[in-house]
């Protein structure tokens, strides 16, 4: 029996595409954390998370809406119920929105939003676990997701120095800066709890045949979350404070 | 006599610090640019620059809060009145504000309110005054503040890259994410308006003694300002979507 890839996760917008996946494939592996909970904003608003949580009925679901502080007050007292003592050892922020915005089209309101969804939510989801996140590493050593770890969703479209020539022909104001944003947030928590044992890092899926990503996309979403399980499962020290792409390739800032 | 810098210049923020220095020694300087344009919020309010307004008479000061669009339209108005049908060589988005975040005290109102003033303003200031560069960039060639140029003033405390170790030692989760996606913005609007002739970068102006920098920075304003001005008379096509600080030093992102 292979050993697990670490007790508990915790991954946010489940309701559909990666953070589904996600959720699925973990379930199924050989070394499955022996809890996961999937969190979505609206559960029980979509029918695959639904369907996913009777095919695997120990999969825990919550509702959490990350944008609300509320929401993730009410989603820490739940989680924290199913995990007990234990803490926990790895959170997927994955939620997020994407809008493609260019240069005539973007609106402020276009920035602010996605901004608040996918820079600022994980800033305050991954403050409001963090006392999990420290009792889980307080259990462990070394580095990585079997101790404690902050996994931040973010994309190749965030990396500042890559938006040029080829590549900067996909215009998103809105999702490009929200995702460079998201990866200073990324550095800053690296910054402040490395020291504790919980490693922080920034991890793009690729680009994926999703809602978001579109039917042109490169990938399947099977694809992507295979090569980001392999990624989570062999991180270590050296990745903390780092940003990778599906298939462990670093990527520039 | 030398040729001048430029033939018009608008500033944002200049209220005080860098922009109101700027202005200074624009205004003071042997190749002056013909047309000086201090804008901010409150000029009004701003003992500083109404005293600077005194001294130089032939700078045009200007209403112009950066986060309000009827206030970026009436500006719009004002400078096109000022300009007449010379275009505008070169914008410079300088208005801001700081919050030094840690991650207890931040919250997510001061990273809205950091983001919307540092990076979304940026955008649409630029946005809305595209049609006055574009103009001048038809009258010229080559690329430099002498055709037309957007100078987003930025910070090293938003390069990702360097936000660890002892430079992660200044804590800013909203300052520092606000001036990675004005790093993201900056590339967009390379992308952009590269082929108009528009040359866009990111210029940080060192640790200066403003009231955003305190009393312990490492410049004075005039240090500051006299690095950056130097940078921005040296301008060609190969800084097009870079990252400067006020030495003329490339900056990771």
């Amino acid at each position: 029996m292979t050993s697990s890839l670490c007790k508990s996760v915790l991954i946010t917008g489940c309701n559909r595409g990666i953070g589904l996946q996600l959720v699925k494939q973990l379930a199924e592996s050989s070394n499955r954390p022996a809890t996961i909970i999937a969190s979505a904003r609206n559960p029980s608003g979509s029918t695959a998370l639904q369907e996913l949580s009777r095919t695997f009925p120990d999969v825990h679901v919550v509702t959490l809406d990350v944008v609300d502080g509320q929401s993730i007050s009410s989603a820490l007292k739940d989680v924290r119920s199913i995990l007990g003592n234990n803490g926990l050892n790895c959170l997927i922020n994955n939620a997020a929105v994407g809008f493609s915005t260019n240069i005539n089209s973007v609106t402020p309101e276009d920035m602010m939003r996605t901004f608040q969804v996918n820079s600022v939510a994980p800033l305050f989801v991954t403050k409001a676990f963090l006392p999990l996140l420290q009792t889980a590493a307080a259990q462990s050593a070394g580095m990585g997701i079997h101790r404690a770890a902050v996994i931040n969703i973010s994309s190749i479209l965030g990396s500042i120095g890559l938006n040029c020539g080829e590549a900067a022909k996909f215009k998103s104001y809105a999702y490009r800066t929200s995702k460079a944003a998201l990866n200073m947030v990324t550095r800053c928590l690296a910054a402040d709890l490395g020291s504790d044992g919980i490693l922080c890092m920034s991890l793009h899926p690729g680009w994926v045949k999703t809602d978001m990503g579109g039917i042109h996309a490169e990938l399947t979403v099977e694809e992507s979350v295979s090569g980001m399980m392999s990624v989570l499962s062999s991180l270590t020290q050296s990745n903390h404070g780092g940003f990778k792409d599906y298939r462990g390739q670093n990527l520039q800032w």
